[in-house]
């Protein structure tokens, strides 16, 4: 969630002041990566990641202590997932101001412990200090992958098809219905959109068992659909062409989007789904499906690679649909 | 200098919330360790270690940038230092306030672009996050080290001789010279004091030179001499005794002394030294020397091991010392 909260600004401090600080080791990927990786030995390498959030910054404050943990966990894990990585451990820094209690500590917690359970990881360290501020929370997670085996986003190349896990959406939409501003849906539509924003699912091991089959490019939906796959389109010098009425989502989305033709900009540009978005060698279509299947994680073919940069969301008939609030625009 | 400025609560806290989550992986100590081991592939393994640090708790707030970075980093170095690791790398995640301007970030990345040439790590990740609150910086180191080749606390055995690096006191005589607290020494001794303060020396090299020549338990002295030492006594079920006389001191923690014998208490249990405190076994004193020279770090033999707990100091006629406010007690 710390990506998609973050200012322009921001990004900027990150390229101006910390990206020549990395510039010199070649895992570091410039910090424009999902995440960074250490070659410790031949054979494996390490995979880190890491986000921070600040209570009424990235969340309101007053949600269950055990749900921020398990966000706050699970956005890091999602990022493992994009690159191909299997986590291992993690590591958790947290600020806290003196009104934080011991029942707030044990939900926290708890959160954590049930989530190490579920995906296999555990802390091995970390640090707790006091501050007179807001609640910080940085965690950073650890994954390994074989030597080289990481998966970039700078691999797209003209010709692939772009896949997406899961359904796209719900995680902006989520926050659109916590923060009370989404109507006209069912209960139950708001329950499971809610339920996305807050705990969202990171799709593990789909591309640990797809790099070693073909070349991969990838992200997890972050920032948005759109900014991630033009963070795929910069990374890999390439275009991305994508077919709206492809993209798959959920009932409840969908649900929104037939009372509110407007709400696709959202859908496509709201970040927090933390789906994988991926391009493959079209040849390797059904090689991609059939493993997919195998991992129980739910693809769609979105669109397709081509040459030239940026990102265009085209309709059936191929008309352009332009996005103003992402800052991309097309004919 | 998160360690020195903790709440015993805030320990606590690790053990209570966090350290159960971290007990199923060896590597991880505990969370009583000074960093936790990785150990992605045979032959080596990565060493972590992470600090936290907020803005009017652990730093004044109008410290110069670069040196707030410089200590930040050197701290976590430190720690690596005291594990016998080589430094590799670091993530970095930045919480900040509105009013930190480019000015403050360009001198802050301006300490690290320093340091991380001086000890030849490199930045390789982190966040940067928007706060109402005050900054807080959160900085994870990486070392490596030969597989199992970690120097741990619990290693320490009756009969092991207690060594210190470098001199001890200075750290917090220095807090208490930038706080305007100590009176009555020349204008370069309290210049020595702060700089010592402000910008540790982590001892990188020297345990990592020892480790594979003979068994090795250490600390660096962060929490303070007594404390740290109390921390290895602890994780190794051994007890400490320790020479007060041949603790070695700088010329300016002499003046401080000569002119205030109290100032002892200070110097045992102030923390923020940054030194290395170990123990090796006596038959093989001649070799910590002859290489602690080659490493050119000057170290001091201040002490014993033997069996029992706790940490002892005396004098040279055998009376013990006793320093109510580490809150270890003896006869």
């Amino acid at each position: 969630m710390t990506r998609a909260a973050k200012q322009s600004g921001e990004f900027d401090r990150i390229a101006r002041y910390f990206a020549p600080l990395a510039a010199s080791h070649a895992g570091a990927f410039g910090l424009t990566d999902d995440a960074a990786v250490i070659t410790p030995a031949p054979g494996t390498e390490l995979v880190v990641t890491t986000d921070t959030i600040v209570a009424g910054v990235h969340y309101i404050g007053d949600e269950p202590p055990e749900l921020i943990a398990a966000k706050l966990l699970r956005v890091n894990l999602s990022d493992l997932a994009a690159m191909g990585a299997t986590p291992r451990a993690y590591t958790l820094n947290v600020a806290l101001p003196s009104d934080i209690d011991d029942r707030w500590l044990e939900a926290f917690a708890g959160g954590l412990a049930e989530d190490q359970a579920r995906f296999e990881v555990t802390l091995i360290g970390g640090d707790s200090v006091g501050t007179p501020g807001p609640v910080v929370l940085s965690l950073t997670a650890y994954g390994e992958v074989p030597a080289s085996g990481a998966v970039r986003r700078s691999a797209a190349t003209p010709g692939d098809t772009v896949f997406v896990s899961g359904t796209i959406g719900d995680g902006a939409l989520g926050l659109r219905a916590v923060r009370g501003e989404l109507s006209g849906i069912s209960e139950t539509h708001t329950a499971a959109l809610i339920a996305r924003y807050r705990k969202p699912e990171p799709r593990l091991g789909l591309l640990a068992r797809l790099a070693p089959e073909m070349a991969l490019a990838a992200a997890d939906v972050s920032d948005g659909l759109v900014a991630d796959l033009g963070h795929i389109a910069d990374a890999s010098d390439v275009a991305m062409v994508i077919r709206a009425d492809d993209i798959p989502l959920s009932t409840a989305a969908r649900a929104v989007l037939d009372r509110d033709p407007e709400a696709l900009a959202m859908i496509l540009s709201g970040g927090d789904d933390y789906e994988l978005v991926f391009c493959a060698p079209h040849a390797d279509s059904d090689v991609v499906e059939a493993i997919a299947k195998e991992c129980d994680v739910p693809v769609t073919a979105i669109g397709k690679v081509e040459k030239g940069p940026g990102v265009r969301v085209i309709r059936a008939d191929g008309s352009g649909i332009t996005l103003g609030r992402t800052g991309f625009t097309h004919g």
